[in-house]
């Protein structure tokens, strides 16, 4: 946004340099994780070295472990708990988590300590919270343009830029609705892979295995949420950057439909205006009740528009399609394995088992075949990819001088699948247009399989593996598909990957997709994923509620 | 859709005169109108005819001209009036219409009374109706395709296509509620021009006065409903083409946002892959509420998307952004007169007394202005025209070798009012991506107006003009506007042009639109036009009820 261009004398490397003293020096002494608990062993992290490092108080860890944000949200609007100790454990379990596993990339530490403060005395002089999201940290991938802070998604040639003075649409409504924003989480030079590393800002590790990869775009935001250095946190996905993070990191995360909660003001370093793949924001968090919150908390009865031209006016319409949920029961379709892309062994595990629970708790399952092209993961993986690089785009590594990142270098592809959908060398106008028709007819032959089998939701994996060693995710064929759609998709975390359950290696051998190893991903989190048709984003997350509960042996909600 | 030609050994002139015979044909002998009633002085045409030519009983002039869509299915959903009469009415009237106005493209008669027959049976045996729309006779633009017609769009070489084997996903939808198909509507050469005329089934008429334009580009639809040969139409919307045909021929028109009402499986000859603006479909009819009553019925809890992938999941939600509403008082934002684009004197003294009526019924006006280029309706128009020339596209009229009709020949544009906003010159990638630029700036200025203004809707003339002479409709510069921005708008039938009230002459000077001609347009219908930001087609159909009857002294809804 800012164009005027800083330190044009320095090379990249004392730019780098620079940015990271800075961002040392922004974490208060007193929050300084001692050295001996930096060294760790790779697992597990997640609630351990918090709580033994003796920087946070017990109510520090309460507040960071023990509620959803709906539940602090309550307390907070009563003054049951206050803005400023909430804030400030949340701030402070995120330095941690920055010094454990580089979650962050900005911090504003004082400036939310101040706004906490500010909230506090709002709510004892008004007797009442100044909005549905009173006092609630949120923590916002670096993309979102927060006023005095860079945002720089990793470029180093972004680093010349000042501070933002504009905000981001989703950064003013967080913050009229009462947010308190703190912090900033870190990305994938390019945004483009499933690994969150960058020359500025280094590389995120996985909270539950710092050898395994947070995975990509929304590393950061996954890593940090998964390390309850944050209660929620927005991604953005345009083909499971919010998905993939989750279902690394073990937490929750919904991609909703494009345009439902505001995109507008952010940094991308993308062009926008061509036909292809377009990207959503949405939220990670620990709960599917905390998904709902976000969703319809900025929604609502379509103000979202008010702020951002490109966002729907539509309502959040809880109830909306509940003709189709016959008494809870769910229509529930399940999206076939595709051979090309085989899952691994405890990705399978997972979804069987939550496909067995599923089915006792009286669920209707649907097994979808995939013999017709237009439905295949791995055509859609290739017209996706086909819409990413059928036209020139703009380098802003380059720039710089900074070195391609190991995943950036090596970026995965699905062509070992098969051909380009559309001749490559065909006219740009021409290969827009059949790049539309080829998509129609994906999106078409989706809704009459929606249509014939009566489905509420389809019941996907997330991915073909679980967590992996860094910067060997591979493409991400099961959730690029339904960014192709442009259907609403949440990862629900569920079961573990285990050595002693599924001892035996696999091999995908195309030198592309990861092998499963059962040593190294020991321990890391499973998940599944819940799919619903475009646009219904409230069924989607009502179905994935009603699937969690199921599949954790809850009473059905 | 079909692809198969037939008659390849037939020229231009031959296909027509073999289709002209057929559709004659088509007209039962009892309905061909006497011809003492053909040769008439253009205007009033609207009711006289029907009832002198002698061919409509009591009971027929009744069912055509007393009641609303609504009245007329609350009849029929108990038996009140037989879905055979109703069918045999309008069939009747339209036959009527098309001798006089040349309003249709293709008819079913037969196939109508015969789906009557079976509703009114159906009816009787399972006591309740089949759908909410049971009964009731519903027109249809020539785009959509009924099996068994054929959908020509007006180009002589589509003649050689079989008669469709599919239908368009609105068709299915309409007969699935209850609905009866008899006739499709006329439409220009190209489908874009404000005149009704080509070369297969001629030109339509306008109803009020035959001397006059019908408008286009779903003219036959607004020419079939202003003789109340339709109580209820389909029509599509890409610049006016529902709206400039409802303001000729003094009827309700709704372009609601695109993609709300499912518009695949239509024929349109244009290549729909490409950036630009996206065509809507929407009814024309006798009222506000016969045009909610259309949008709910198919849109309802977002059913439409199962019929077309292409269209929104997402409900009809009727108390949407009601808050905005202060108890029916409306926060009412004027469009400006556009110096570029001025208004012909009976518009501006319709737009000027529908103003004054609604401050004194309570409602604030506030004048909006346009010094911001982003703002300005020709700059809009520009633009509009720039994203529909930028890429090539394909000739189906040299196809057969028939000739350009005249509207079509003078095509008008408006860039006699400026530059090409973007270089025509630069590369595709980039010339998309600039004109998606320009456009996000003109979409995100009027969001700032909006959200600064707290406006619930925009009121704005439909036209520079009333329905003109033949060929001289010009550019569409105050609807076009709102394609450009994909918001719902509403033209409202309002007042009368008068060559006493408004006697002076008017030139506009710019060779391409039309000058006010007192005598010519002598009692032609008026209109307003009512405007809501994109995806607000409920608030905007409300805020139109609201002002509908606050215009004609009704007591408020």
């Amino acid at each position: 946004m800012a164009t005027e261009l800083k330190n044009e004398n320095l090379d990249w490397q004392e730019l780098v340099a620079q940015k990271r003293n800075e961002c040392q020096q922004k974490i208060p002494q007193e929050w300084i994780v001692p050295t001996e608990f930096l060294n760790v062993t790779p697992h597990p992290l997640e609630y351990d070295i918090p709580r033994r490092c003796g920087l946070l108080s017990d109510l520090e860890l309460d507040i960071t472990e023990n509620y959803s944000a709906t539940q602090l949200l309550a307390k907070l609007a009563v003054g049951d708990v206050s803005s400023l100790d909430v804030t400030t454990a949340f701030c402070k379990r995120a330095a941690v988590a920055q010094q454990l596993i580089s979650c962050l990339t900005e911090t504003c530490f004082p400036q939310a300590l101040e706004r906490a403060r500010f909230l506090d005395e709002y709510l004892k002089r008004e007797k009442k919270p100044i909005g549905p999201l009173h006092g609630l940290p949120v923590s916002l991938k670096d993309s979102f343009c927060i006023k005095g802070l860079q945002a720089t998604v990793g470029y180093v040639s972004f680093l010349r830029n000042e501070p933002e003075t504009q905000e981001s649409a989703l950064v003013t409504m967080l913050l009229q609705l009462g947010a308190v924003l703190y912090v900033k989480t870190n990305i994938p030079q390019t945004m483009m892979t499933g690994d969150s590393e960058n020359n500025i800002f280094g590389r995120t590790l996985n909270p539950h295995n710092t050898s395994l990869t947070a995975g990509g775009s929304s590393g950061g935001e996954g890593a940090l949420v998964g390390f309850r250095g944050s209660i929620l946190g927005v991604g953005t996905d345009i083909a499971g950057s919010i998905r993939i993070p989750a279902l690394c990191c073990g937490v929750y995360g919904f991609k909703p439909t494009t345009r439902r909660i505001p995109f507008g003001g952010q940094v991308s370093g993308a062009s926008e205006g061509l036909p292809g793949l377009v990207p959503a924001a949405g939220p990670l968090g620990h709960s599917i009740e905390d998904l709902q919150l976000f969703m319809k908390t900025i929604i609502k009865d379509g103000q979202a528009w008010e702020y951002d031209h490109t966002a729907f006016g539509a309502p959040w319409v809880d109830d909306s399609h509940s003709t189709n949920a016959r008494n809870g029961s769910l229509n529930i379709g399940i999206l076939p394995e595709d051979k090309q892309f085989p899952l691994h062994p405890p990705v399978k595990r997972a979804l069987d088992s939550a496909i067995k629970r599923l089915a006792r708790a009286g669920h209707r399952i649907i097994q979808l075949d995939n013999q017709n092209e237009s439905l295949s993961v791995a055509y859609a993986s290739r017209l996706a990819f086909q819409c990413f690089v059928y036209a020139p785009s703009g380098d802003h590594i380059a720039a710089s001088g900074e070195p391609l990142v190991k995943s950036v270098a090596r970026w995965d592809s699905p062509m070992f699948t098969g051909p380009f959908p559309i001749d490559q060398e065909l006219g740009p106008f021409e290969k827009i247009q059949k790049l539309h028709e080829a998509r129609q007819r994906v999106s078409d032959s989706w809704r009459q399989v929606w249509v014939d089998q009566q489905l509420d939701v389809i019941l996907a994996p997330g991915s073909q593996s679980t967590a992996v060693a860094h910067d060997t995710y591979g493409w991400p064929p099961y959730t690029v598909i339904w960014n192709l759609l442009d259907y609403p998709a949440c990862v629900i975390p569920f079961e573990k990957s285990s050595k002693e359950l599924d001892p035996e290696e696999m091999k995908t051998g195309d030198d592309v997709q990861p092998d499963y190893t059962p040593t190294e991903v020991d321990g890391a989190p499973c998940s599944i994923q819940v799919i619903a048709p475009y646009f219904r984003d409230e069924a989607c997350l009502r179905a994935a509620d009603i699937i969690d509960k199921a599949i954790r042996g809850n009473t059905r909600s």
